[in-house]
């Protein structure tokens, strides 16, 4: 039998291809993900102005950016590298909101999904398939929700001050970094490789 | 007169339609950055599999989402804030590839771009239509480009190794992150607000 899933608003096939077209292939923690950001928003009052904060950087936050308005580069999704696979949808000013987690108690009937979420079998072994079969079938009730309340300094948003320019590479940079900017510093993971080319 | 422009294949005018449906609104970083991508892509041999290295969490990386296969959430766009509205597209395994940066000595023809990316004018002083006028006529013109290399470090995957169940809050987490996870060591920045809801 077909289950009927939407994710929300999307069918559950008009989704895939979202994920594929953005996030490059069908990964099964953007199918778990849509899910969970689905129930996130069920459970918040429409309308709201919301943020987002990830706990992980691996897929979770492009199922954020594709089914909210909070992307990275706005500023309204911030990922902090907890090791967890959850997320929390927050209205903007009161830091209120829910978190959604996923739960290994509740993977018992699914051992496909249990297998690889707990990494207990390597990827080349796994049934890639029946892997999405499951996460369609087990959705948000692999899921926990919590009500949660963001502390009130990562709410508040640093305004950077004034820019300076760096003497060492000639390009802006926060004043408040110091002399030079952070990688001239030595923050930069990259060494120039020859002459400008433009 | 108008500029015929195009960024990546995209019309101008459709570029804006994306930014606007990704990232909420026409803002002038991520039509700079448009332009800075479309940069870096010209400058890089086509076909190859690219990484992308953010240095600004502000806007950039949205046009790197928006116009690249490279996303957070794939783990092919990392952002490192320097604080520098700059970014590297790589050849994933050997790391060679392009920076674009903006150059602000470049911005003396263009008052209303200078103004705006060095902060010197507040946002309400700002000519927004002005500004977006320049950005298009301007374009790629105001960045430099530079031949990078990765650092090995930066390129080697980090493969976390097994997960454990967190004996405080029950989730997954990398064992190695310590006999708790990270988020129960102290590392989340919110917290529980009433009983769990699912």
């Amino acid at each position: 039998m077909q289950v009927m899933t939407t994710i929300c608003s999307h069918s559950f096939d008009d989704y895939l291809r979202m994920v594929e077209s953005f996030h490059g292939h069908v990964a099964p923690g953007m199918v778990l993900g849509g899910f969970m950001v689905a129930l996130a928003l069920r459970h918040l009052p429409a309308g709201e102005l919301l943020d987002a904060l990830c706990e992980t950087p691996k897929c979770l936050p492009d199922a954020i950016q594709l089914l909210t308005p909070c992307t990275v580069g706005n500023g309204w999704l911030r990922v902090v590298n907890l090791g967890r696979f959850a997320m929390t949808l927050y209205e903007k000013r009161s830091g209120e909101g829910v978190r959604v987690s996923v739960d290994p108690s509740r993977m018992e009937p699914w051992p496909e999904i249990r297998d690889w979420f707990l990494k207990l079998v390597p990827k080349e072994a796994q049934d890639r398939r029946l892997l999405l079969e499951q996460i369609r079938e087990a959705g948000s009730g692999l899921c926990g929700v919590r009500p949660v309340r963001l502390l009130a300094d990562f709410l508040t948003v640093r305004r950077r001050g004034s820019l300076a320019i760096c003497p060492e590479c000639r390009e802006s940079y926060p004043a408040d970094d110091g002399v030079t900017c952070l990688g001239c510093q030595g923050g930069a993971p990259y060494r120039t490789d020859g002459p400008p080319r433009q």
